[in-house]
């Protein structure tokens, strides 16, 4: 056996113990007894000590440093995969044991600190834990290293290669041109979407996500699609990626977009080239990447013209009572309603990314020291007054809505409005590809779509960084531009404006 | 920490992953989706090759011997732990490596030819495959190690102590007086269980099922139950132990008996003690105690007459129009049908040891060479004639009928047989201490039942050999009498005879 073999297999071990790990963390969230949760988080603290001790083992250095000296072409499979699985092995390494076991304790504690405020709707209670984690993750920073910002050191965990430098401008533009966008939309005429939030019956509700996921190209041979509270893909390997949605009787798009959605990551997954199982290289790139996907087929397929000209039929067969006498475009402006609101999780296209920036916004004003956990609640407010003309009445639907800051995840809200912006430009390169995609929706189709992204982005894996990906698959850098038309030609439609 | 703490971390890392390891299997057998069997396997290996390295590592044998210096008291719960985890690891010591690879691709081997022999009811095919494995289990039986007889080490890792030595006069006598009890029976008038084959519908058998295992004292807060073809318990740990049930339209048996004998399984590992988590102790002694469970749940309750005393109004509410008109006798008669059979899993309780000690017999025969693989099919059909008066028409409802001896599995069938007669013996010893426990099925009570098995049985784990249990719980070593007075005694009522 090659040393470079050898090498495989000994890392294929890890990337099975990844994916034992995958499993009982889906299990966790869909079907595991109430009376588990301290077992489970016990084997998974094993599991992940055990996957550590491999990934930073004597072993593991000695196989990368002879490696090293075959001096294999950086740009072939095995160079990226070796540059990889270093990549990954270094950042295992960087951070201490002991700071890693003080930021999990504080985490949990964080995070419970964090329920009980929210519930009591009392930001004071919160206060010290989020000092205290906001001091962590600087000292992380620290140990991950950076060149010009500690943001970057924890953001790149998320999405390699990307920096604040990058992102300021382009979120500052994209921000500026949908502020301009929602005064526009605020001074149309109103669209009613009380018809979506009308009794749907839960039982065909389920047929219809697994029809739309069928539809659109997921493979339930390896895969399978439940109901949680909240919706999620989990890749266990290539082959076995889970998807789940929420079915609720009086929001079928909960249920609807919510499974299309998930798709959109799933496919993804299932779609990393069969020779990257159990390599460095077999998962997806970054949290962008897979946003990317998920939204492309939540918005660009899943809430368009062409895509409900196709399936707008079906839907009335499975909801006669509810949509019999509802035309396909009033149907249409119901599903795209733009609408300023105060939870994240419920925005609308246009108003998803103001929710992100005043996160990023925050994020980066804490970890500068420029603004103090004490002050967080008016410095949140007063952003979402200004870009998004609301005030929250409370803090539990103002900063203490979101579960990731209490568990110590910085510089991962970014991830989703980049996903957004590459959505639009990967759509668009696919049209160019493939002229005939939207045609092809009306028809039911979706072969060339999935087909133009397996070959660009899914197949890929993690072979290149997200930039490198990016530009590859459409020609150039990512910018915000792309999404910015998009919105203002899709949304001044929908909304009659010329 | 003392040495013995630090022993209880290491070894409770190992039970971390072992407890992994379960629930990887039990996805397999409920919801995982098809296309991940190939991945599910290599995961499972590398989970088991790890907690294998382990088990044998210099740090566990170093752990061991420095424990073994401290001296505690053999019967402390210190003593017995260290004890059984030498036992542990002597047994994961003892098959060379290469020699559990060469099992193991037989194996797998054998089954996907059992597969398709008994697909087209052609035992030749099989028979080269079956002749390996018997040769590889008796080689298996060399490097475990045996004072008498080759079986005893294959059956001592299912049921630790137990020899053929003491099997072959117990279950004779068993045979014995089973086949004279069927010959009686056989004289009798026959039961008609026709209202058992009626359709009930699936939803309603759910919800009985749900209401039957809450009632008898399954913790749903520390477990679950989905429905799967092969009906199985399997605990994660004792905090996480889940069942599965078989439901069929026109066999309401099947989901119902099925799930209180899961749940006989499944009270067991709940009921271990709290102290013996993720140690060496934590789990069920032996199948045999196991299935003692199981059986005792399934037939001393389920299928008594004060059970249905206390629980047919109920199930009638639940089928009004299967049972309205149907009185309790009949009923009663009905679940207690007895009638030889070819298939052992849908055997009766009075038939049902014939057709493990059939297997017995023919293990026994084969490993000793008395008994070559090609005249396995006409030994098998033989015993079948004499044994229970009927003849099998063909080897896939004969021999070829069960995936044990293709999985390499020899020496675990008796547990099945050791469970029924335990069952009787535990039954009887609890009806000692607690001489209600009869009249209180009729009540819907089950308390002090569980509560003397809870403290005679479950609470200990492995601290005890299964001999050693029986004897304290019963006061006397395990005997064929009970059983077999039970046996005379409920089916000679049940059929009306003096």
């Amino acid at each position: 056996m090659s040393k470079l073999a050898e090498f495989k297999a000994f890392y294929g071990r890890i990337e099975d113990l990844k994916q034992s790990s995958s499993l009982l963390s889906w299990d966790q969230n869909v079907y595991m007894p109430e009376g588990a949760h301290e077992t489970r988080a016990q084997q998974l603290a094993t599991l992940n000590s055990v996957i550590h001790e491999l990934m930073t083992s004597n072993r593991m250095k000695d196989f990368l440093a002879a490696l090293s000296k075959e001096n294999f072409a950086e740009e072939s499979d095995e160079g990226r995969l070796l540059a990889r699985a270093s990549r990954n092995v270094e950042q295992a390494s960087k951070l201490p044991a002991e700071f890693v076991e003080t930021l999990t304790l504080q985490r949990s504690r964080a995070v419970s600190t964090w329920l009980k405020a929210r519930a009591q709707n009392n930001f004071k209670l919160f206060e010290e834990d989020l000092t205290k984690i906001f001091d962590l993750v600087r000292q992380q920073a620290d140990y991950l290293g950076y060149d010009s910002h500690p943001y970057d050191a924890l953001h790149d965990q998320y999405e390699m290669g990307s920096t604040v430098a990058e992102l300021k401008p382009m979120f500052a533009e994209l921000r500026e041109e949908t502020v301009k966008l929602l005064k526009v939309l605020g001074e149309a005429k109103q669209i009613d979407n009380g018809l979506m939030h009308q009794a749907y019956s839960i039982d065909r509700q389920r047929e219809v996500s697994e029809d739309v996921a069928r539809l659109i190209g997921y493979d339930f041979q390896h895969g399978r699609l439940d109901p949680t509270v909240h919706p999620f893909a989990q890749d266990i390997s290539k082959y076995d990626v889970r998807i789940t949605t929420k079915y609720m009787e009086n929001w079928f798009a909960s249920s609807f977009f919510g499974t299309i959605h998930e798709v959109g990551h799933a496919l993804y997954e299932q779609g990393i080239a069969d020779k990257y199982h159990r390599t460095p290289l077999g998962t997806a790139v970054s949290l962008g990447v897979h946003e990317s996907q998920s939204r492309l087929y939540e918005n660009m397929v899943g809430r368009s013209q062409s895509f409900w000209q196709g399936y707008y039929p079906s839907l009335q067969k499975h909801f006669p009572e509810n949509l019999a006498e509802v035309s396909l475009a009033d149907f249409y402006r119901a599903i795209n309603k733009v609408e300023p609101s105060l939870i994240r999780i419920e925005a609308d296209e246009v108003t998803y990314n103001m929710h992100i920036l005043v996160r990023f916004e925050l994020e980066l004003a804490l970890l500068e020291g420029n603004l103090k956990v004490a002050d967080l609640p008016e410095a949140w407010n007063e952003k979402y007054q200004r870009y998004l003309g609301i005030t929250p009445p409370n803090d539990a639907q103002g900063c203490l809505q979101d579960v990731h800051w209490s568990e110590g995840i910085i510089g991962y809200f970014p991830t989703y409005t980049l996903g957004n912006l590459m959505s639009v430009q990967l759509f668009e390169a696919a049209q160019r590809a493939y002229p005939n995609i939207v045609e092809d929706m009306k028809k039911g189709e979706f072969d060339n779509l999935l087909g133009w992204l397996r070959e660009t982005i899914h197949q890929h894996g993690s072979k290149y960084t997200p930039a490198e990906l990016v530009t590859k698959a459409t020609g150039q850098a990512l910018t915000a531009k792309p999404y910015i038309q998009y919105l203002n030609q899709k949304f001044k439609s929908v909304y009659g404006i010329q």
